[in-house]
């Protein structure tokens, strides 16, 4: 067990800005115990943290920009002074034990590659999302996001990557890995899937080979490795088509929509508490953009678990 | 009106083999009116005809090889005298109005475009699928897998083939187009997605812009461009979450199981009748390999259908 440093929280990601982010960082210390650093506009934090009376338990460190949720904000986010860069930084230096933002995709990885930096030996991270598969477990989608035109090399790092997710993360001592593709058969996909299909059959992994679009949410796989691009349009491909599926279900009046909920929960972002990105030298989970208070507290007591574990650190070394 | 000839069906393809394309043909002329022309091992299709006692219904043009549901088979079917070659070559001859094939989609591709040719000024076929919008229409999604690793000029084509489909298939005067992305600003994406950004920006097209994962079935674009490794991923991911959708409502007891049937047949493959192949001289619908007779069946009425409108050729000189 190791004792690792607070939770550093954006306090200015997301869509909701801070009232929703300071109101989650207060959830997180006082439901799952979890030790908190806020980072941005130190005036508008505090009135936040006076509301929840809650002044005395959570740090504030100030940022003065906040990184806006445009892509624009990948480049934003390299000035010194944002939230984005004060926090990676604050996990850098080890004041921090691990980071969390609600902030767009691009800017957060920018930032934590900048600020935190690569793990020894990884060329570009990833983002690993848990999604629920019909066996009962998860399967680990990596990458759903970060990386949207990685080498073939990347990709057999980023099995490597999820492998050390599902160990650590899932408990799972012996996962096997499959490749996201267009055909079960090898030598089907597009150039970039077919030449990482090589490399992953030429190492010591417990590879599966190819796995289809229709197999991602059956369990063959505890890890399904794609690129950035394919993984992050399945990732909402399926947000999208659960929401579909089950309101049309609630419109035909197959079910209430209330017993349908259950099902929705599992699928939503609030029950993943966010991606994390794998491959630094620190834990940096990246919540959904429209994340409440729940969420965030959810997504900071998964990056504080996580920092004990350190994933990507071990994943890369392995 | 235009008179078309008949259905040229590949009696071979699929998973079942001549039991069910045969009884699908039977059913296509007994049900849908629609004139047949059966090509495969010519004496177990006649044994196939006896048992329905449709000999004198349904004409039988011999082809010796049967081209195999692996993706070797792609290869094969280049080989004179498959199913799938002596059944395009009948469509190039004018003696078939349109050819529907239950096999490998990359062998019926290769086939098709060597056989049929493809319409003038198309660079690559792209396989259009229509999927049950949220608003209660169809989306088209294009390509759904005839082109793995296409360019941006023909993804831009692309985009002008599905809308000829959505103007003749589903009756949209007015489609408009989407690009599949992950993130909704412009310059976001992989390189390729990119790229057709800007070419889509720049044609007089009715082009909305990027559409992300989670919009596919929202309804949003009537039209969604796509390269065919994703748009296959997409479809399949699709697929097998409206299952495990629908598997964990009713495991949880939200509904019984014959309730949400109802949600299923829209996206099953039997709802939509196939695959459209666009971009070639004559009409090439592909049905799932794991059609039964009613599914192939829809499929030769859909090709039977669309042969009149001929949407490849509209949508290439259009």
């Amino acid at each position: 067990m190791t004792i690792t440093g607070p939770v550093v929280l954006d306090a200015m990601g997301g869509d909701h800005g801070p009232a929703e982010t300071v109101a989650g960082a207060v959830e997180a210390r006082r439901a799952h115990g979890v030790p908190i650093i806020l980072v941005g506009a130190e005036a508008q934090l505090s009135r936040e943290l006076r509301r929840h009376e809650a002044e005395g338990e959570i740090a504030v460190v100030p940022a003065p920009h906040a990184v806006p949720m445009s892509e624009r904000g990948a480049a934003a986010a390299a000035l010194t002074g944002s939230s984005l860069a004060v926090g990676c930084d604050l996990v850098h230096q080890g004041v921090g034990g691990s980071f969390v933002s609600a902030g767009s995709t691009g800017a957060v990885v920018t930032c934590a590659v900048r600020g935190i930096g690569r793990a020894a030996g990884v060329l570009r991270p990833a983002l690993a999302v848990a999604l629920p598969s019909l066996r009962g477990g998860a399967t680990v989608l990596v990458d759903a996001g970060a990386t949207a035109d990685p080498s073939p090399t990347m990709m057999a790092q980023f099995a490597r990557l999820g492998i050390g997710y599902a160990r650590s993360v899932l408990g799972r001592p012996d996962p096997i890995v499959g490749l996201l593709s267009i055909g079960s058969e090898p030598g089907k996909g597009n150039r970039l899937t077919c030449q990482a299909e090589e490399l992953l059959t030429g190492l010591p992994l417990p590879f599966t080979g190819n796995i289809e679009g229709h197999e991602v949410l059956s369990g063959r796989a505890d890890v399904i490795v794609t690129d950035g691009f394919t993984g992050n349009v399945v990732l909402k491909t399926i947000e999208g088509c659960v929401r579909t599926v089950l309101t049309m279900a609630a419109r035909e009046g197959a079910a209430a929509p209330e017993r349908l909920a259950g099902v929705a929960r599992r699928y939503a972002p609030e029950t993943h508490g966010g991606a994390t990105l794998l491959g630094l030298r620190g834990t940096v989970v990246i919540a959904h953009g429209s994340s409440r208070a729940t969420t965030i507290a959810r997504a900071c007591a998964v990056a504080h678990a996580l920092a004990g574990t350190a994933p990507g650190t071990e994943a890369a070394t392995s």
